[in-house]
């Protein structure tokens, strides 16, 4: 051990310090709010430079190196990075939550102590109309007027579910068993530890556009506003080579590769061989895979072969 | 690679395999069905003898290992052998049942298919009162005359909360949207897979008597009909070193050791600097310490030396 | 519960059956033989249906959904198969494939037992040579001539750490001591469990040019001799979806759409802002970034814009 | 969200500062220093208390509030805590630590950089006997007159595996591959990530007599210096309830209450219903699990009642 070590101070990082504790409002009664964490950008670096040697300290400066574990998915050094959360939400958005397993979790227990008296409650103008395309996912929405009668039948079934909890712990109900039949979008807490890498993949199925909206409202503000002031640099890469990239299937590089080329039959034989432009009396019949193609071509200005024919 | 392998025969268990996909019930409408399942007590047994190498076969027999195994918690070999269930369960209780990270789980989606027409109901003589002595716990029940009442609230709450989610999905209402009100008694139903060790984990949780009942009905049948078909020497060994054996902390083992030497007086002394004798207005205060100290006294047969005295 | 449910026989793969237990060999002593599964293809397709519900058995056919799962990372499912292994591998490659953490491992003992006595051994056309552009891979290799030279010196190190091994044990030194000093390249034996989503994941990074050679050579015979017969759906969508994907970051489908409009000025200008090339002495510096997409377009059939400056 | 959060600072813990980067010696050329940590006692509570609601915060206090999550394997709050270590640690002892699936882990990376040039060596007096009771252990020592053979030739072995590995690289052959004749001795150096909770299992398991020493000397460096400090109460609770606890199986409490209540003749009839006393020759046969016993009632100052007849 020839080396010498000095004494180290915590990393720490003031933007995120300055929010400590303070939360952030989601829904109509929920929040997010940070209690402690472990890291910073300095901090993957610094683990990131363990794997690598003293030799290669000057050779990469951070934001290269971070950008370079990214890209490759050496996830080892985001590991080494913590975020606690205190987070009020919906018990059913609370079960699409805990799916993620790789986090600690400590959630409020409605056998201990009595429920929490707020349920998420729908505006009249909030009602979501499910999609045509997209069986688990909803688009458009119901007129205000209408959704009015549906924000009143709310409204009744909550406080009634209410009603009924506290009439059962009124006569000494066991609390474990009255809170049975409590709605759904009844609120709950819990603290919420999880590591950087599995926070970003959370933050990467929960911000996209097929993530239900309520979570989406979560994940938007722990990754904008949480991990942007906590991991700028990180938070930049992440999004240039995860949640901003496009993958292309084997399938789909063999089809760009002949429209760059110009050989636009030879596209459009190989999409039949794949079974993509089967059609029913002279029309394309709806294919998943060549829709998802078709968005990935729009996102860089081009028409698939096969769009005239339509 | 001197040595010769033999072409191997998967390991089955008959037992197993007649009551395969039979569903065994629980609670008013839910149950629980084995799909498919790896291993047997003969493959711990053989992945133990990896570790140990050639040379022990004949050493120990296989009850013997088994039991060594679960003894001195070498966990590992348990873990070689899955269980994949089919279950049907209140989500209530499903929320503590996911709190288990270790299984894989694909479960009923309510955003893409419409919720099971079935919620978990409570008969009048079935109502639990909250425990006194126990914050989180139940203890006896509402006589049910009185009972009857709470039952037929709850006929009506979830007759409308049923009744306002249809309404919803009639309105166009997205699933995932008109979910947000049912009762958290409803039913869902999911495949679980776990591995053994882990499997007999969620078992010593969830069969022992501070459970919640519901869940423990799922846990007995569990662990009575379908490990102990499957793992007759596991399971006896898990009864014996796990669910039946008792863990005595240093304090008490001092207490014990002062016991049974017939120290009656500086045992006492002992447990007053414990803080488990403090006294108010000349009867002991209830510590909870003291009191699993003397139900594991009671199940040895002994009297704790300051019993006398209350 | 007014659905009946039929009892069911296990699935089994009879292609997989048939080599149950014959070793693969590896490298020059090493092996793996499938012990046992749990699963199929369609196991895969009965999960992902439970969470569909009932009303979709009809619309997609198993290969579709198991290629949208696959596609869109839906990886529950696959999580419900399992395989279990037994491997001998050189303790310097599983160094490397116990970092993989979602496996169940029972390794043979050396505090137990006699080491194994074998070590992987290297011919003298064997001798890789250190990569320049990557500083953790090898390319090229030495000549047979001088690589015979090493295979001399390696075959007296390896003679002589095992002397000295066997030496400490007959003068009754701890076994758990006295293999300090054996070779990395020591032969060991695992059995090695993991489900198929995980080990898909393993072979996703093993199989990889990047990976060290010698564990590649272990993935590609679980890949492509187990995987494939075991589940031919799935790894053909494996193969499409992931393997021979390739994801673009922002950077690059923006540049991407720049070229395939012809676009090329401002393709250079764009890669200009990126930093991409930089020059020195009127040549591009090396920039990984950009030689990675370099590689990229060249799959596609097209020369980078900056290509005919250099 | 009637109620009022205040601003937070970061939770800190004064002794643990003082000793960060600070490298503990273990081994002849290991080390352990602590980089960062997340939480305190103080931040087990507060996650504790979201459990339990707002209305408990007087009824327990922090140590017994700890006493009693612990006492009960109340497990997640612990969780909440984490613990960054950078530890150098020859590879034969990092093959058990890597064992415990839960940490992070960022080694240096032999593929990239040169090996560290050091291995662990065996002093004269250091040389440790196979165990004859335990297969797996050592007792007593060789003398130093005949351990110093051993250790020169350790020198030896040692310093011809590094000879070799420098004749290589200076060859040009790769890293990766020159590696492979190593001795497992040779120390590695890792970032090492834990939440508390795993961290106790793991010291649970490498502090006990069983364990190997080498493994031994960190765990009680770990334990002792930086845990206790960290987490006073924590520890002390753990002492108490985990490390210093016994378990007493089923078989054992039901000797133990014929023992307890003097009826000695029944438990010997029991033991030999058990199979713990057969005799051979007139003499009671070695068995484990008796033996086991026997070490628990000699703790409690009892003597076993077929004792008296051995």
């Amino acid at each position: 051990m020839a080396e010498k070590f000095e004494k180290l101070s915590r990393i720490s990082v003031p933007e995120l310090d300055e929010i400590l504790g303070v939360p952030f409002k989601v829904l109509d009664d929920g929040f997010v709010r940070v209690i402690d964490y472990l890291g910073s950008d300095q901090a993957v670096v610094q683990a990131a430079r363990v794997s690598y040697g003293k030799g290669t300290k000057k050779v990469h400066e951070d934001r290269g190196l971070i950008r370079y574990l990214m890209r490759h998915q050496h996830t080892t050094p985001f590991e080494m990075c913590e975020l606690k959360l205190h987070v009020r939400v919906p018990m059913d958005t609370w079960r699409q939550w805990v799916r993620h397993r790789t986090a600690s979790i400590n959630e409020y227990s409605t056998r201990y102590s009595i429920a929490i008296d707020a349920a998420y409650t729908t505006a009249p103008g909030e009602w979501r109309l499910q999609a045509t395309g997209n069986r688990q996912g909803s688009e458009g929405k119901l007129p205000p007027e209408q959704g009015a009668h549906f924000t009143e039948r709310e409204a009744q079934l909550q406080s009634l579910a209410r009603e009924v909890y506290e009439e059962r712990l009124q006569a000494g109900i066991a609390r474990e068993q009255a809170r049975k039949d409590l709605p759904l979008a009844t609120y709950t807490e819990a603290y919420w530890k999880i590591d950087l890498h599995n926070l970003l993949h959370f933050l990467k199925l929960r911000m996209e556009p097929n993530a239900q909206w309520e979570i989406r409202q979560y994940a938007n503000i722990i990754g904008h506003e949480i991990v942007r002031r906590w991991y700028p640099l990180t938070w930049e890469a992440f999004l240039d080579y995860q949640l901003q990239a496009e993958s292309f299937s084997r399938l789909e590089l063999e089809l760009l590769s002949k429209i760059v080329q110009d050989k636009w039959e030879e596209c459009v034989k190989l999409a039949e061989e794949f079974g993509w432009l089967k059609r029913r009396d002279g029309r394309l019949v709806r294919n998943r895979e060549r829709l998802e193609f078709e968005e990935k071509l729009a996102r860089l200005g081009i028409q698939p072969p096969w769009k005239e024919e339509e």
